[in-house]
Order: C-alpha cells, then structure tokens, then sequence
C-alpha cells in the first residue's frame, strides 16, 4: 500500500526532505504531497538583497527548483495551498486553496512540518503602510523593486543585522540614500561583541550610510497611507522606504495548536532526528529548535544551512535511512563593501551569561606575508575558557579572505578543541595566502598564553 | 651560574627557539649563542620565487630579523660561523669562522641542533656549471639575479613541484621563455593524486610553459663554464638558466657523526618535545623528522610553519617550559597565476601504499552561490577509509577562495573525523562565500554517500 508524507512549506526544509525522501523511495511506495502558500518553492532568500541591489539580474536566478521541476520528480506540489490545521488523532491536515477559499482534508502516514519563519514586525504606529517592507520572500523583493521604481530616494533601514548590512549595502548601490536605525550600541551588536563591530560601523559610514546606533523606533509617519518618516526617539528621519530587519521568529501556531510540543525558544521540539514528540510528526528548519553544541542548550538559528541539512535528514529517516543533526555553532558570515565579518560558537557576552568563566584575546594580523604585495588586515577575537582554554568562540572582522577563515575555526569548535590545540595545527602556508603563523594559529596561540 | 644554550643554524627553527628561550629567561640565567654558517638569519625562504619575479621588491623584505636584532634581543649571533663537530660527552662543540678560517671549541648546557635541509641536486655531467641554480638562500636568489640581469631569457624548471610552479610562473613575469622538465606523469605528482593535478598542467600551458612531462634529465650542456642546453632522455632543451627543485633532504650529517639517532627518512629523530635521545641535545625545523598523524609513522616534511613552531617549542622546552608538538599533516597550499591548489593528509596512492583500505570521490563545486556573480568552480577530491568512512585526505584545485579551504579539511582530519560528521558540520555561508552547501560539505557528503 502506497504511503503518504505530507509537507507542510515548499522551501529549503520541506522541499529538501521531499526531495531525499525521493531519491531514496519509489512513488509506488510514498507518494509526497507538499503544500506551499506562496507562490515560490526552493528559493534562495539570501540572495534578495543582491537581487535588489541587480548584482543578481532576475528573480528567476534565486529559484533553485520550480514547482514543475518538483512534480516532474514526482513530488506533488500544491502551490498557494495553507495547511490551516492539523488533527494527530487523526492523521489528517485541514488545507485552505487560497486562490478558491476552498477547504479540505488529506490524510498523512507521515507529516513534516516546515513552516519556517516570520521577520518580526513590532505594533508600531503606521507600520502597515505602504512603503514599510521587510525582505523575506520574491514578493518582498519585486514590492521594494517597485517603491524604488516609483521615486523612492531615502531609505531607513531597522536594524543593523545581517539583513541590514547587505541591504543597506544594496540600496546605496541603486542610488538611494541610506540611514541605518539600530536600537543597540553598535552594529551587528547580536552576533559581535562591541570591539569587533568598531570596523564595521566605520565602513558603514564611509560608504556614506548615516548609521544611528542607540536609537530606539516609536513609529512611523504616513501620508495617504504611505510611509513619509520613521520616528525615533531621537527625532524623525524622512524615508520613502522603509526596511524592517529586526530578526525572525519559528511559524510555530500551527503545530501549538494541535498540541506538538513548542520549547521555551518558540521553536518546535525536534530530537536530532527531527522527530517532534508526537507520532508521526517531523519538523525541521527555521520552525524548529536546535541544540548548541557549545552550551548544549536549545536555540532557534534561523539560516538555510541548517534547513537544507535537517529537511535532507528528515527526508532519509521518514524513507527508513538514519541521518542525525549535529547541532549548530551560530557559525555565520556577511560583509559590507570590502569588510568581511565572520563569527562562531558564543560572544564573550553570550559566554559569560551561558556561565563560563569565559576571556577573550583580540589579535591583529594579515591575510598574506607582510612582504608579499596587498596583504590586508584583518582582527580575530578568540573567546576561550580560563583554566581549561577550551574554544567557545570566534569572531573575525577584516578584508579579503577574513571572514572565511571562520570555518577552521568552527570545524575546531564542533571537535571541543583547546586554543593551546588549535594554535598547534598544520594549517597551509604560501604567502600569497597567509603569514608563515596563519592568523588563526596565531590568535589561538596569543590566547593559549593568557589561558 | 650562567648555563649557556648553544644553537646550531639561525632559520626559522634556531632563532624562533632563541627568541622564545630568550622571552623565558633572563641573560643571568642562560646565555644564548647561535653559529650561523651564511650571511643571513631568520629569512622568509618561501618568498624567494616572488623576490624574482619582482612581486617582493628586495632581499631586505625577506629578512624577518637581522643579526643586529637578535643580539639587540641578547642572542649571541655569530655569523659565518659553522659547527663542524659535536662532542655530546664533553658537551662541546667545534666551531670554524668561515672567514679566518680559525677553529675554536665551546661548551654548551643545552644544545639546539637547527641545521635545516639542502636541495637534492643529483650528479649530473654539467650540474656545476654557471647558471645551474636552486632557489633556496638569499645568495641563489641573487645569484639568479645576476644570471637573468646579464642576459638568460631561455630557462628550464627542473621538477614541477611546489617550488617549480613557483620558479615557472616568476620568471614567466621576468619575460624568460620558462621550460618545465617532470619526470613523472603529472605536475605536483608527488603531493596530488594525477586526476587533480590535471587542471594545473593546462594553467601552466596557457600561460606559455613548455611543459615536459614523463621527461627524465640526463645532464647539462655547457660551454665555457656556463649551461647551454639541459639533456634529457627526450631530446636536449637549449637553456641558459637552470633551476634545480627536486625537494631536500635533512642535513643530519653533524649529528649523525655525533651518534646522535638519524632515522630510515635521513632526518634527526626526536620526540615530541624535541628532544633526541642523547642528554641535553635538542633538535628542531627541517632537519627532523615528524609523526605523520595519519599514518602515525615518520616522515621528513621541510616547511617554515613547522620550523617555526617546532623551534619555538623547543625553546619553551629548553627554558624549561612545556610544548609538545602535535605532528603532521602534510598540510600545503600554493597557486600557479589563477589556479589555487591546497592538500592535506594522504593521498589516493599514499593511502594505499601506507595499508589503508581507502577510496576516493571528487566533487565539482563553486566559491559563491551560483547566482552570485564571479562564481569560480574548484574540485575537490576527498580520500576516505571504506567502511569507517574516516578522512584521510583531501586536495582542492581551482579559482579564487579554493585553496585555503583545505584548513577546514586540514583541522577535521587533525581531529580524526569521518566524513560523515564533516558533511554535518555548521560551517559559514552566505552568497558572497559559498553556495548553501559549502564545497566542503558538499564534498564530504558525497564521499560518506560512498562509504
């Protein structure tokens, strides 16, 4: 008898365990029905900000699988269809056909839920007014391309996060004028502890962003019903478009309501085979709850690295395979113009309010041998544990090749290496590429010494 | 009293333990002397191919630190001075001032054998000939210098390694007509396997190389003193420069002669604090050999890097400290023009040949997401033991950003990982960097799809 899974979200989760799921079963054994309410599946959000910035010349790029290329893989895709509720007594999903406002009911065998995320959006006065816009989906994108392309000069961007950074960049490519809005003392000030985001808010300015750190947002001003300034508690900024980045929250109701459970995080709860506690019933993505493996504690990382890995993962165990999420690092990289910022594993802040006894050593150093022509600079901070030198952290701010040295540092965060261990690996040397101590040897050997 | 340390060779080894003994110990407490038998300490070897080629504007950039620095720093440096015997019972040894030709004897508490590697120059009719070089000293490099100023322009590469590639594409700069003669099948034959090696003969060819592989040297032609032709079994190549890069040996003559233990690989045997097995004799840098980590066995690696920390180990050690050096790897990276290159661990046939029961898998990826402008594809093959799926190897070849990833296969293979865990680890990504998967877990999780 034929089988049925029923995905909940047509993006990097569901559609990536669709897509396992079917290398590894045949359609005579599990048909795969995925709804999706929007109107795209497989797409790459990161990419939005270069599309609006026509770094990336259309939309159509961002689409890494259609609907069509979907089903003629045999999974059956239901695109602007919303799965409004789900009974696991029963097995069954209520799906709305948002185009028709019909409703129905399907059975499952197994059900995954990959409803990803929402940009959160705070109840400020005039918030929906035209103009106000967060970028997270092809519809997101082709409305802003629209408020630009109607006249739209002055842009204030909320928040100085990654989103931030990479639209503020992009907006400034199209010719607008940029002020970025950060409640925090500097940018980036959730992922980087304050003397490393020094760099960033200076590049930020030199490319002509007028950058507001410790101001708050009240509001935002409209006329007919279109958005005319954002009011902060330092006065008014005059804007035309107005970018809400202030981070994401799990689409978690669904499966609140039909009682799987939703951890403190607001996250669904996953073991590290993406199954929820309820029969039957997977979840994976940026709905979901992951564990760091530094503190080993719960967190919601909304990132499609992770997505992409437990939709895969859940597709092999829902066909009968066994794969396990590892966990996450917070490992994340971005940069403005030519800086490039990399960051794992926790901030010196995050450390010592996850209870380590928790030091930090920032070193200056080069991306090639000081005698070798364009050597740039770039800062790591390494934050360890006194005593043992346990690595619990990095954060690295500088130019070309900095920030992807990021991940010799998370491979040595996810194996629980000492600094005194990381400063004495064989990493590569030439000096086109490094000093003879590579910059990740040396800061991990500057902190050993103050261990 | 006053102990005194004597050290053997002022490179990277001799002096980084001079310098790290030094930073321990007070000039009261120990007295530091380092014979150097040239003209110059502390000098960046590997810089020397982009000295040719006019990338390293002069000699003096090279120089890390001068003679008069170290003593400013209170180490004895004497300069042209060669240590021609050892007496490890009187704890002694014989001294000749290269200059005056005197000999003298001084005893020592501690003793650092540094003495380096040379170039394997086989005797060759001709090999002595004006014009016949290797490039490993500030001397042959000026030498090399010379030879071009007053007139070479036809110049034949003798081995297509690391320092071949190096040599080739500088004096390519320099405006010579570059010749490479390799005796085996594939450039870089020796540290990748020949499927990755294949992308660095055609970057070689399209820059004007004349790339002369499964071709064996035979002698060098000369009139007058000076080399006019290199003699192969494959014909006679008209040359007025030749440059000899065959790799080196230790030079574990001194110590030898001593009694002091030289292993099966020629090199120096310590332990991994570098002592050797005789009393208060201590040796570090080219002149050793290491643990290969994979293979647990011996091995010759000839690299700063490992110089540079094995000799800073040694002086923590000798000051009486404690640092114990980790092993190898066989870490390397280098690039001809464009194309990166980057290994670590065994290779494909090292595996093999050291017992292991091992494949392989070679994945085609890019640095960027694929949308993202300027993507440049690199390959990586990944070596994996059948069964456990444990990392042995990898080698990565291709365009900007390929080369120092190795690092991240470099730190999973020094933390023994299986492939399996690699392909799950949280690494960086965001348009700019790397498509979702990174190269690297991409990579990874084909291979552990094999296992």
């Amino acid at each position: 008898m034929v089988r049925r899974l029923v995905i909940i979200g047509g993006d990097a989760a569901g559609m990536s365990a669709a897509a396992q799921a079917r290398r590894m079963t045949a359609p005579e054994e599990l048909e795969i029905v995925a709804f999706e309410r929007g109107r795209y599946t497989s797409y790459a959000a990161c990419g939005l900000p270069y599309l609006i910035g026509g770094l990336v010349q259309s939309a159509d790029r961002l689409v890494a699988r259609s609907p069509e290329e979907h089903r003629a893989n045999g999974i059956d895709v239901r695109m602007r269809h919303e799965v409004v509720g789900i009974d696991t007594r029963a097995t069954t999903v209520s799906v709305r056909d948002l185009d028709s406002g019909n409703e129905s009911v399907m059975r499952y065998d197994e059900l995954l839920i990959a409803t990803g995320a929402s940009g959160i959006v705070p109840p400020w006065p005039g918030v929906d007014a035209k103009g106000v816009l967060q970028l997270r989906t092809l519809d997101d994108a082709a409305e802003m391309e629209r408020v630009i392309s109607t006249g739209a000069h002055r842009a204030v961007m909320v928040g100085a996060g990654y989103i931030g950074l990479e639209v503020a960049e992009n907006l400034l490519a199209r010719g607008l004028a940029v002020t970025v809005v950060e409640r925090q003392d500097a940018a980036m000030g959730a992922v980087l502890d304050a003397d490393m985001a020094e760099a960033i808010a200076q590049a930020m300015i030199a490319a002509g962003v007028d950058l507001r750190l410790r101001t708050e947002v009240t509001g935002i001003a409209t006329a007919s019903g279109s958005a005319t300034a954002v009011e902060t508690g330092e006065g008014s900024i005059a804007a035309d478009l107005v970018v809400i980045g202030l981070g994401v929250r799990p689409n978690a109701d669904l499966a609140r309501a039909a009682g799987i459970g939703v951890g403190k995080t607001g996250g669904i709860v996953v073991d590290d085979r993406q199954r929820t506690g309820t029969a039957h019933v997977w979840a994976a993505g940026d709905c979901v709850e992951s564990r760091h493996r530094v503190t080993g504690r719960s967190v919601v990382v909304a990132l499609g690295t992770h997505a992409n890995k437990q939709g895969r993962n859940a597709g092999t165990n829902i066909a009968g395979g066994d794969a396990a999420f590892g966990g996450v690092l917070g490992t994340a990289i971005t940069r403005f113009r030519d800086v490039e910022i990399g960051r794992t594993g926790l901030t010196l802040h995050e450390a010592a309010t996850a209870g380590f006894d928790a030091f930090a050593v920032i070193t200056e150093s080069v991306n090639r041998a000081g005698y070798y022509p364009g050597a740039q600079r770039m800062r790591i901070k390494i934050i360890a544990e006194r005593g043992s030198g346990r690595l619990l952290g990095a954060q690295i701010v500088g130019g070309e090749d900095a920030g992807k040295r990021i991940d010799v540092l998370a491979t040595a965060l996810w194996n629980e290496m000492t600094v005194q261990e990381v400063g004495g690996m064989d990493l590569s040397y030439a000096p086109p590429f490094s000093p003879v101590w590579d910059p990740v040897l040396l800061a991990a050997g500057k902190t050993a010494a103050k261990v």
